[in-house]
């Protein structure tokens, strides 16, 4: 089986651990739910110690009054396995589930995602709780989904995982003298003779001021797909535990967007459908949450997920912990169905009592009131959701224009040596994935083996490694008249970060019709000038010296030794009238902007309302099963927006219909949401 | 026996080391003591290694000329027991003596303060010595007091600490139930089943980013309040060695003023009298002084401390050394006095040679001179002291406002996540303390435990735990006509700093009629508007949204989507026209400035002097036992200051006579002592 | 034998891997060699897992191949002995091979420079191959000088190492009184009894935040002294090895300027000749190479170095990597022979495919082209240092000005608890360095134990100690006429940093006719004032007081409560109008430079071109063995400069003659070097 929960609408509700109070706050809680419109509840997530307390103990007394109540109450539960912090005696039974640090520490039992993933014991009882779990409940009424361990994440470097590596690697290369090659180890004396010199890499073998400062790349590259891996093999041991007893409920685990740590690339293959928990940062603008569900929808070709985790007010983890302002719940809320959501879903629907969460916004707080703002605006939420009912359910984004994502990238651009530190791959790939949908245009973000066919733009930015057939996957975009742009940094290793023996930009050098001589990089404070059209922009931190081999000059350097020549390239390519575009350095947004547009303008991918992007206006198409097209305007200012409808189409929030050519006002911060006829 | 050492006047002297030294050198020593009115010695602070240099050697020979001098010279000796640091063999014959740190890491021999409070060997090695040292000079002439250890801080995390942990908690909790309980520890699958289970809380078990970030507040509490026990058990064990030689001399250890890692409200009743160390930061106002001394003043009920330790001229510790200025050092002795410390020492009367703290100031430096700014300055101290002679020993201060300190919220506080990181302890309760002294009151610092019955108003500011009866006890305050003041932050927990499940401030919210609804946090730079009276005032880092349950509103927020809310309230409360204020948010100086004098004015507690605060002239009251009524009036500006007598009185330090109404001049950085008649 | 290597020519080349490479790539590396004037190949630095893929084997046929051709192509090797990084066998089959770290962390195998210095398997397989290396290629014609190791570095804090230290301890002190005595370890209990108690100073015994904040600078210090001598044993023993089969040839080993660890002073005896890696940082002044070039050159006695390394465009291990813009290599290049450089080398000749310094600047980059900018002006620079021939080889500089450069001094003032964490020894060293060349002088940069009989001006700033006869030699140069100048801070401590029982400046004091009473630190915004002649300069940091005893004010505080008193003085001392100057503050640049040049211009040494300095022009002469005499004219800005030519001589690069006073055009970072007639 795989796909997504039925369910008849939106989901609304969220975490929910009932096993820490007494039953009478049971009550208060259904009928608080009862209120705000919530029916899902994602249960058992930090229940191991409760299911099991001992070795040879299971209690699934409490877990079994939890899915009961729900149940009588009507409301499905997202059943967790529990497995994602050890308990107690666990790891004091077994001290090697414990992990190992980056710096080579052993730990005690603590916190939680705290197991080995290579630790036969863990491996053996999370399992064996996943399988007792799925037993007992794969039939229960209330059951709508599994839920396995929770945000994965995190390494060991203890000698069981180094052991589990080796074998990884042997597996991968096959010889030492390939794994040699690949790594490039002659350079300063480390050609391997046996697999089991190879260390993990850690700050105590070739790590020096942290996790991205490596001595080889390579190996660092493989210890984090192969973390990946690890991690991966615990989640498929629970899910086959899951499934064989219950074959038919879809299984996911809750992702946490663009988190470094783990490829989830070589996840989504497994899971039935992809979830995840939204917290942006403080400062965030609201592109970077886009960008995070857009990534999340491409896990699955485009598949609706699930917003598995939001705060409905504050979260707690970080220096400052601002407030929702009143309205952002719910436009952020919107947003996520926007870009594919198919449940909303808050950490946390009761607030813990103690331990270091206490502080975590909820939806019910520790008084327990129905009158406090958050409660208010998460009860009006709930009454919007069902009212959009399942319209937008199992709804797709028709996007043509794709933006490559590539874990192997980013890891490889952050740990190295040169040229600039200061390069961080998710501001580039934001810079871009900003300007794309500031000009209105669908984004569907995409690993690096996507299926491309369906594109007209391939946004490839610091696209550091390239890999397998990618260079002719995209070239083919532009032998059928697609634009493919590239920038600065991209192109410049091999799947093990290898050098290409050639010109800059290596395979993609064709295509863009240029060779890189050299590469500037200049601290943060340094801004350069870029002529770009009539407009002059700033650029910083890494200026490539470009030489066109056939490429167009569209942006000219002003300033320093290199003034005059190429900052932007465009390379006619192919018989169709493809085109390859360059950007030799990190452009400020006015000029990516530019370069985007012009990108865009070409196969008539700006939006309608891009015009109204800059004044905070998003928008966001997706077609319904039944063809339905729907439109999400979004205003993210605090001040009215007045836009000119472009279609004519119906409000599904307040059921106004705009005429084509009609004036359509959004509050601040407000929602519509165009059924287009 | 308990109380002070009984002297004819200010003891005055300090940290004497003259093992170091050839006795050639011991003569200059005396000599120039002579000249600078120096009649007290610290002896013996860290001789271990020469009064032990091995498992089954002493050699007092040392030890007993440096006494024997000291009385031949008429010089009393605050005689230490010498167990701060550890000789270099016992740490070789017992490795487990040697601290293991918060991460982890089993230290080798080094540094001082460098035991393991749990350590069998050297519990048993310092009673020993400091019993044999007790023994040996219990009734030498010299023999003034008795110095236990030094500076007692610092925790270890190794295996003896946590099973004396396991231990600890055992005795407090008597249940594994009921220390799940109070942990929380449902959350995150942390149920205990067997004591064993509990780890320590470190960088390898519950902390991420330091001592601050933990997983379960419950657990961190517990290890800071062992931690304190244990270090606390060390000084006791000492402690009763000596008193089984010497049941009369009283007994004290030096503190460190407002030092986080240990509650010494939990050591006061053990210490005879109470002694600190004072070493204000670099740019610090002079009233974070005056709040340590009034803290140290507090913990033994308004008894006289002793100033054990300020430099002459400069610390070596910090990144920047300054000088104290000409004047500074005489001015912060007086202000000391002013607070209630009956004796003025010094560390170090010769500077060391050699070791890290050789460029700590010294009465007397390298060179031997007598000539220097500083020595000239020491010694007209001397002299000034010697003329005040016995007049102000054993006075109290008659202050009627008193500010809860409280170790366990300080720490709570500071190891939340969330709302906010940038909320200092210290800096919201010098905020208060500093206004009120501003306007002129004297102010007793004291535990939550203390008896309130002697304070007109009780400041309670960021008093995040609320334990005990505390509740009852403050609304006690107000039910007699009195004034509570709390503010943001506080009655978040109790004293497992679990959530009161009721609305905030929990039990405080009687009191002060008022629920919090939600708590907005912003970063350092974001300033918010408050109206106060007739004032505009700025507030900052946390911003409580209030809803008034009776209380009226004295300050109202002029910014955010809160504006016009409450930003200040005040709620009578019982009968005979008591009050309880809350600020809701970190108000600037002038904000706390008017809620306080405020405050202040309804009981007629600002002072005569208050105007001249603000101008940096500070006053303090002691009342001796006789009752001659004492007025410390301190110039802490660089500039002339120009008063008019409050009320006829007779300068002490001149014998100059003012009347009441008189102009007072007092010069920059000058000092005035006031017999009042 | 001792000396430079004799060669036709300043040697041109570099570092070259040609074992990571298929010998087709060979093939176009001696090609582009040849197009590029490079003649001088490092080879074999990081060789050793491919020459002993085994304990018991040894495998020699790629490097016979690479010496070989080098051979063949007319083309010389400098070659290594190839022990600077681990083969993994070696540290998987000796595990205490790898180092421990100041943390107390044994590592795994991982990156260079990661041997144990002490390890008996470390030295026994090192020196077992470097002398199999040396059997081998002793007589090999393309063998022209013998590169042990690679920048030796770091330290080890190993059980091994402590023992080792232990007995270096012995040897230094014979008896632990005397040890006990220099460590002055009667403070904080540490009198050792046994020398087994003694640890190396780590993070885990002495220190806390870090290599710089100890307890014990004399324990630090020593253990900095051993590391030093630790590292030279291996040196010793690898040169031993080669020198039994191959006792002509000179050998060297590759310095790092500037670099903290390790004091050359104690290694330069050992070296035929010394060599250097020139790596200046992102924002240096040119001075701060041209420092490091003098201190090189001052470790033979002014014998001519060779500069071993040097990127040709950018380096890779920096945060920010800024390409050399045009012309700055050939400037950089021949400042290093302007200062005493016999061979100008790269790291590295071909880019390295993978692993961390992949990015680093290559002669030849991944695409092999010879069309790079970087080639372009590789190879003019390698046909201008052909023409130049083998003019300046063996040169040497007529200095009569010394500036005293003393690892002893830097250690111990940068880890000194007090007055200033922020005084930094580089920083103020190259303050007088600075004012020194901008002046016109010409500066030798040596050791306290230099002969000073050559010098009228000694420089002396911040030598925090004053060992041995250093203080009745710098009385002798004032004796004979010459003048000595120091500054605050300096003659502090002795030789184990152990106060001096006199007035500060110690030693010194005679010659400066001051003392210092005290002294004030300030952080490092504040500026304090100083009138200096005619002119007012500002002051950081550090304020001495100071009482002349003698000495003449020559510069004056402004500002403080010390306005009024000494900021610079003279000293008239001796018979023959010497003078010791003390400058009791860190002035800025203008203060230093006012200073100085009225110390030089007494002795008349400023130079021709003085006034040029302050737009960017240095000069720096060398004179030839056969007496020539060379004076280069640098011009460090981007904009043209134009002299009067001071003297009568031709442009060796050039060929054009400048009559004395004609006019003389320096091109934008442009060289003349002046033959003088």
């Amino acid at each position: 089986m795989s796909g997504l929960p039925e369910t008849p609408k939106i989901p609304y509700g969220g975490d929910y651990n009932p096993e820490q109070w007494p039953e009478e706050v049971w009550d208060a809680d259904h009928r608080l739910f009862g209120r705000a419109g919530i029916d899902t509840l994602t249960v058992g997530v930090f229940a191991w110690s409760l299911l099991q307390p001992a070795p040879d103990t299971y209690d699934f007394t409490v877990l079994d009054r939890i899915l009961d109540r729900a149940a009588a109450e009507g409301r499905r539960v997202v059943l967790a396995t529990g497995t994602a912090a050890l308990p107690p005696w666990l790891a004091r039974a077994h001290p090697e589930v414990n992990r190992t640090d980056f710096e080579g520490r052993r730990h005690g039992y603590g916190q939680r995602h705290n197991f080995c993933p290579s630790s036969p014991a863990y491996r053996r009882l999370s399992t064996a709780l996943a399988g007792r779990i799925a037993r007992r409940y794969a039939d229960h009424p209330a059951l709508l989904a599994w839920h396995i361990n929770n945000e994965y994440g995190g390494a060991c470097y203890c000698t069981l995982c180094a052991d589990a590596f080796r074998g990884w690697l042997r597996e991968r290369y096959g010889s030492l003298d390939a794994l040699n090659d690949a790594w490039w180890s002659t350079f300063w004396s480390h050609r391997y003779t046996e697999w089991a010199e190879i260390e993990p890499p850690s700050a105590l073998t070739e790590h020096w001021r942290g996790p991205d400062h490596t001595a080889f790349q390579g190996l660092t590259l493989d210890y984090r797909r192969f973390t990946t891996d690890a991690l991966l093999g615990c989640f498929l041991a629970e899910k086959e535990a899951v499934r064989e007893h219950s074959p038919h409920t879809p299984v996911t685990t809750n992702f946490m967007g663009m988190f470094r740590p783990l490829d989830y690339h070589r996840w989504a293959p497994h899971l039935d459908f992809a979830s995840w928990d939204s917290y942006p940062p403080l400062d965030a603008p609201p592109t970077r949450s886009a960008l995070a569900h857009d990534l999340m929808r491409g896990l699955k070709d485009g598949a609706p997920f699930w917003l598995m985790e939001q705060t409905p007010s504050t979260t707690a983890c970080r220096d400052v912990n601002p407030l929702r302002r009143p309205g952002e719940l719910r436009l952020a809320s919107w947003q996520a169905v926007a870009h594919g959501a198919d449940a909303v879903l808050y950490f946390q629907l009761r607030a813990s009592r103690g331990a270091c969460e206490k502080y975590h916004g909820a939806v019910i707080g520790h008084a327990g009131r129905d009158d406090t703002r958050v409660f208010r605006e998460v009860a009006e939420l709930g009454r919007e959701l069902a009212e959009a009912g399942a319209l937008s359910l199992g709804a797709r984004t028709p996007a043509r224009t794709a933006l490559l994502f590539d874990w192997d990238s980013w890891w490889a651009l952050e740990m190295s040596d040169g040229p600039s530190r200061l390069v961080k791959y998710l501001d580039v790939v934001h810079d871009y994935y900003r300007a794309a949908r500031a000009a209105g245009a669908d984004v569907d973000v995409v690993p690096v083996t996507a299926d491309l066919d369906p594109y007209d733009v391939v946004l490839a930015p610091v696209l550091h490694l390239v890999k397998g057939d990618l260079a002719a996957r995209l070239e083919a975009v532009a032998e059928r008249g697609g634009t493919v742009l590239t920038t600065f940094l991209s192109a410049r290793g091999d799947e093990h970060d290898r050098a290409f023996l050639a010109d800059v930009p290596g395979p993609l050098g064709p295509l863009m019709g240029v060779r890189v001589d050299e590469w500037d990089s200049r601290p943060a404070g340094v801004t350069g000038r870029v002529r770009l059209g009539a407009d002059e922009v700033a650029a910083r931190l890494v200026f490539e010296i470009v030489v066109p081999v056939g490429a167009e000059q569209v942006g000219t350097y002003l300033s320093d030794f290199y003034a005059g020549t190429p900052a932007v390239t465009r390379n006619r390519f192919g018989e169709r009238g493809g085109e390859g575009w360059y950007v030799a350095t990190r452009l400020d947004d006015a000029g990516t902007d530019e370069v985007v547009r012009r990108v865009l303008a070409r196969h008539g991918l700006t939006g309608p309302y891009a015009d109204a992007a800059a004044a905070g206006v998003e928008t966001s198409a997706r077609v319904t099963p039944d063809g339905t097209r729907l439109l999400f305007l979004l205003n993210h200012a605090g001040t009215e927006a007045t836009l000119t409808a472009h279609a004519t189409g119906t409000d599904v929030l307040t059921g106004k219909r705009y005429e084509k050519g009609e004036p359509l006002v959004l509050d601040p911060l407000g929602v519509v949401l165009l059924r287009l006829e």
